[in-house]
């Protein structure tokens, strides 16, 4: 018997859950060396320990998940989730409440806050679990997780603009806390929404290695909410689309393009601080103070024209090359733009109307988002087209600086809004960390 | 630096593919390794070797995917994804034609065969690949599984009874060829279909354990069908509901049960043969010989009215337990049914319409499926219930003999029926498999 499929074995089932060591989630070095066989990335440093592998396959790995057995803890000084190494599937739900009762309010975020905090550690939704405690009850968890391991499920809780005030009327008398900046997202250029996709009082991301993982979080919690909070709208996704760490590599978007390779990276502190966690400036939105603003978008990508387009066409609209990701003013995947270069025409290299032109934070003051969108297929659209696209994510220290000025821009000029359609859009405030003994959002009860 | 990890990247980048040595896809001993530490099984024996493994977390290895390099011979004597080792992803795409013409029908049906000679083996749907070739032409693939490994695709092709004759008319002069048990499946007692997701002229089942390498499959033969055919209805699927080898555990469905415990297996050749492979009996199918039939059914669950019946009703509407999938009759997950043992109260343990009496092959003439289903959710309804359920596959070798009798009693008498409604519904005659040269389907034009 040869010894690697031994090994791989026990390590799969004795890998030490992710160790806690700061406010951020940090992986431990074995989880990291987890994570880096998954990315294929050759030297890594973070944390305490820098490991240096070397793998001359490096792609063809890219799909090989994490350990998983690997957990991350559920209370922090901020919700997992967010900074996290992005999961590669989710289930994402938003709630609205058919209760307009204060006390049930809290009721539901204290039930979702114990279940969740199970779940993310691979028990199930209740303390009795799917197969004991009374036989003529039904069971407090649904069963379909049994003996599936965590697969580094996360679940973040977030507070639509609603909440705080529905048609006109303060259910939860929550309106003098509503930050200024959690208003509904504006119109934007170019929007084609269906309300039954937007919106909601309540949202939670669950993302994880395995789906059925991610949708048995989500059906429990929804579950749990029966009488209180019923489901809005609901998408899966797979495949992310963005690394949120420099231990994974860049994926691919359902253009054929790597993308968020610019993305905002767990291991930039400092530009995290800056542009994803709220400050403590609004006087109205303290109790956010250390969390952050969750964008959700729905884009389609219409894939059959764009598949119709030559190679040329297609680089020429996303502003890198198809193979590498490089720029087309040149170098490879992670060298810098350079949007003045200009070709042989006098034009730039990189054009201005092109994507990462235009969302490039050198022409957007500086802003950068953390993105963590996932590819999605919803079946196919009556007109024998694949209903498929992006699952656009992004957390945001402030969506009225971070997001609204560049979607009004690019949804005016990028020359990919003739390819994608935006048809679901939704903002949350996304609550700071929970501390043992307390729930999710607590300190917006206080 | 511990050994684990790097053992476990050796063994990912470099584990052989998958030896073909007879007509039904056999693991090579590594395959087979993979495969059981995958599946967590316990004492396995398949093919020439005979391995035992000792695994005492056994269930929590489940989620495991069987290395990501290992691929699936797509020639053969039968075409692969139907006694292949069920894989944990489906995209499944129903098409219509959009031409009339026989020859571009042939057309299609060989370059869909070369497309998925090459894809199934890791490789782009073109040869000039997603990033090469003329600079001004469309790639002849989308890119989006660049660097994604094999992954376990498999694609497999079927043929719809529409293909023969559609409302009336011999669109390819193969009228006189359509098998006689080819024919639109029968309304079934509380069907309640949905045009837009039922029947179809073709379909293309593809299966992986990266959901965005079975998307690029499905999305790339559309592209290729351009002009010829289009998708009529496409259906993701995570999480098989089904186990086809022995080498692997009994996954869980959305009830939270463990489903296809007494499916027949690839390891039980003479079962496959006498009730999944077609047979030479019907001139008119002679070209179907060695093939199969394929029934789909979209199942939708009542999701959150399950979730409120006691485990006592779950246990009784099922006919197992469900922590461990023990007949209610008593004994473990694999013991025979006793439907005529009785309780105390005369009754048997067995309710006569639980599931698993309405279905048990000692109920129905002793007829046998090859069931190959997976989870689905597909986001929610306007209701705020989850769109979720089991797209059921079945593989049988005569649908009259082998699905509409048994799905005729389910229908009207099964103590499930309370609980599931079907959506979607399609039978397809899926051709034997191919050989080197030719094409799918080709003795049907012969």
């Amino acid at each position: 018997m040869s010894p690697e499929p031994v090994d791989q074995l026990r390590a799969r089932s004795d890998a030490a859950p992710v160790e806690e060591r700061s406010p951020q989630p940090r992986v431990s070095r074995r989880g990291l060396l987890g994570a880096a066989a998954g990315a294929g990335v050759v030297g890594i440093g973070i944390g305490a320990g820098a490991v240096e592998l070397a793998d001359r396959n490096a792609e063809n790995t890219a799909a090989q998940p994490a350990p998983a057995s690997t957990s991350y803890p559920f209370y922090g000084e901020h919700q997992a989730g967010i900074v996290t190494p992005a999961q590669d599937r989710l289930h994402f739900a938003a709630f609205d409440l058919t209760t307009e009762s204060r006390d049930e309010l809290i009721g539901l975020l204290q039930d979702w806050t114990a279940a969740a905090a199970r779940m993310t550690q691979g028990q199930g939704a209740g303390p009795l679990g799917p197969t004991s405690g009374s036989y003529d009850a039904p069971p407090d968890d649904t069963g379909e997780a049994i003996g599936l391991p965590p697969s580094r499920l996360t679940l973040t809780f977030g507070f639509g603009p609603t909440l705080f005030r529905k048609d006109g009327k303060d259910r939860f008398g929550l309106a003098d806390r509503q930050p200024d900046s959690l208003r509904r997202l504006p119109h934007f250029p170019q929007d084609n929404l269906d309300a039954a996709k937007s919106d909601g009082d309540l949202c939670i991301q669950a993302c994880a290695d395995d789906p059925q993982v991610a949708v048995h979080a989500i059906r429990n919690l929804a579950r749990i909410a029966f009488g209180r909070a019923a489901v809005r709208w609901s998408q899966l996704g797979f495949g992310r689309t963005s690394s949120t760490s420099t231990a994974q590599v860049t994926p691919r978007n359902l253009f054929g393009f790597k993308d968020g390779t610019a993305n905002l990276k767990a291991e930039e502190p400092a530009l995290v601080d800056q542009h994803v966690w709220v400050g403590a400036g609004d006087p109205r939105g303290a109790w956010l103070a250390g969390g952050s603003y969750l964008v959700a978008r729905r884009i389609n990508m219409t894939i059959e024209i764009w598949d119709r387009q030559p190679l040329g066409e297609q680089e020429t609209v996303i502003g890198r090359t198809k193979a590498e990701g490089a720029p087309l003013s040149g170098g490879t995947e992670f060298s810098p733009l350079n949007f003045t270069l200009a070709g042989s025409d006098g034009e730039p290299l990189i054009a201005t109307d092109s994507h990462v032109a235009m969302v490039h934070p050198d022409n957007n003051g500086g802003v950068q988002m953390l993105r963590r969108g996932y590819n999605f297929v919803d079946g196919s659209t009556g007109l024998g087209r694949l209903d498929a696209g992006l699952f656009f994510i992004a957390y945001v220290c402030d969506p009225v600086t971070h997001f609204t000025p560049i979607q009004t821009k690019i949804g005016r000029a990028d020359r990919l809004s003739e390819y994608i359609q935006h048809t679901g859009s939704a903002l949350f405030a996304v609550p700071p960390g929970v501390k043992q003994g307390e729930y999710v959002g607590q300190a917006l009860f206080a």
